[in-house]
């Protein structure tokens, strides 16, 4: 088979990578505004050529989407307009705004809409990894409304990545990711300007930054062309769980200010239940 | 030489660790109010036996405090009533409290005052790791208070451990900490917090959590017995980080509401500059 990935980065590189090597695409497209990224790609072996995405559609068997969710809303109809058989795989971080945005679009069916849970804070396609899907979470979103065969096809095709499937709709699944991922970028972004800010006063102040704060401020490195539409399609979810989180914070700054240390070991205490949930 | 070890969880255990395999000290006493740490200090053979405060003082050349810093307060002075011409080292988190505690003691000068840069959110013997010092830094403060031969064996078993060295006064220390250590903390149990709130509502919330939350709530599994008395001792400074901490998440907060993404697309690259200062 013939594969098309739609934006040669992070995602879309590491996905042309197990592509290949499970043997599931003999042949691999890349589409990328950013010739430099194609460049990249091809030195790297990402990709076999580069097309045109009406030219990569047309030779393709299956089309995926690997671009930030803002370009996936203008690219996707556009992919839908030109597929005639082909399987359309979109691989947004969000799902509620694209698939509103093709809900009535006559090919949907040949779309399956999922969001693969792994990624690291870099990207580009020189940050692409073998294996990052492997063992990893793919949430397909609203999967009845895709046609049989396609969705089988995507499902093949997670299952050689040797991925974990989940089944949402695409609210539930706005709404999840918000809360286990979306506000952790948001927290460690403003847990880097806060030290940044300071170093500025202080200086030296990183010479003893260890293990613990580079684990909380390490997806301060991602990129904001990713994040920024990300946070604009999914934006009320995120302020539902930011203005919680800013809750928790105040409520542990209140305590510390009136110094009831008994309240505030209750509450480390309650946080310390994430034991049962992180390995 | 006979070293005792006054606390023996997560730093204390790996310390006895490394002191052993450097051949740095022939025979590691125990010292600890919990017997069933005692109990299984022996088992793992991270000690070689369990003693009384006064006793481990009495046969031992160097005296290493590894206990929770409200603990310290406490214990330290009763170590320098018991010591002649031996070292002792405290490895706790805060260092003005506890300097202060002891200023005009009239063994001050045994005293190394040190904390390693380094831990996990693990506690206790179990926890107990080879080389978790290997690499890190150590920071020794208000160094020259202490005799010089007793600043020079401490030094000389910190080359061991193959540590970095830094020097600064306490309240630099305290401070810096607060940034890059203590904040991290309270970032995190605040995240555990919202989410496990929020988890009661939704269930199955977690089944997409990915690296990058596990990231960032990995140090809410962190034990309230060692933490609470670290903001208790550094209170002013955790809560000045604290408020500026906030700060930076209401003004995201408010950019998302205005829908100003432009100022938030800046504001996420200038987090970015994070990238300089972490590996």
């Amino acid at each position: 088979m013939t594969a098309a990935i739609i934006g040669i980065g992070l995602i879309g590189g590491s996905l042309a990578l197990s592509l290949r090597e499970k043997g599931i695409a003999g042949t691999i497209i890349g589409v990328d505004n950013d010739s430099a990224n194609i460049k990249k790609a091809l030195d790297l072996r990402l990709i076999d050529r580069a097309a045109s995405l009406e030219e990569a559609v047309q030779a393709s068997g299956l089309i995926v989407l690997a671009i930030p969710v803002d370009a996936i809303l203008k690219v996707l109809p556009r992919v839908l307009d030109l597929v005639s058989t082909q399987v359309v795989m979109d691989l947004g971080s969000t799902k509620s705004k694209i698939l509103q945005a093709v809900a009535n679009h006559p090919k949907r069916g040949r779309l399956v809409a999922a969001h693969p849970m792994a990624g690291t804070e870099y990207s580009g396609p020189e940050a692409a990894i073998k294996d990052l899907f492997k063992g990893k979470t793919m949430v397909f979103c609203d999967a009845r409304k895709s046609d049989e065969d396609a969705f089988e096809m995507a499902e093949a095709l997670v299952e050689s990545l040797e991925m974990r499937r989940v089944f949402m709709n695409a609210s539930e699944h706005d709404l999840h990711t918000a809360y286990v991922s979306h506000i952790s970028h948001i927290t460690s972004f403003a847990l880097a300007l806060t030290v940044l800010e300071k170093e500025k006063e202080e200086g030296h102040i990183f010479e003893l930054a260890s293990g613990g704060f580079e684990s909380t401020v390490r997806l301060a490195k991602s990129s904001p062309d990713m994040w920024v539409p990300v946070f604009r399609q999914n934006r009320e979810n995120v302020l539902d769980v930011l203005e919680e989180h800013i809750h928790q914070l105040k409520n542990m700054q209140k305590l510390l200010e009136n110094e009831d240390y008994e309240a505030f070991y209750k509450l480390i205490q309650r946080s310390n239940k994430i034991r049962k949930i992180l390995k």
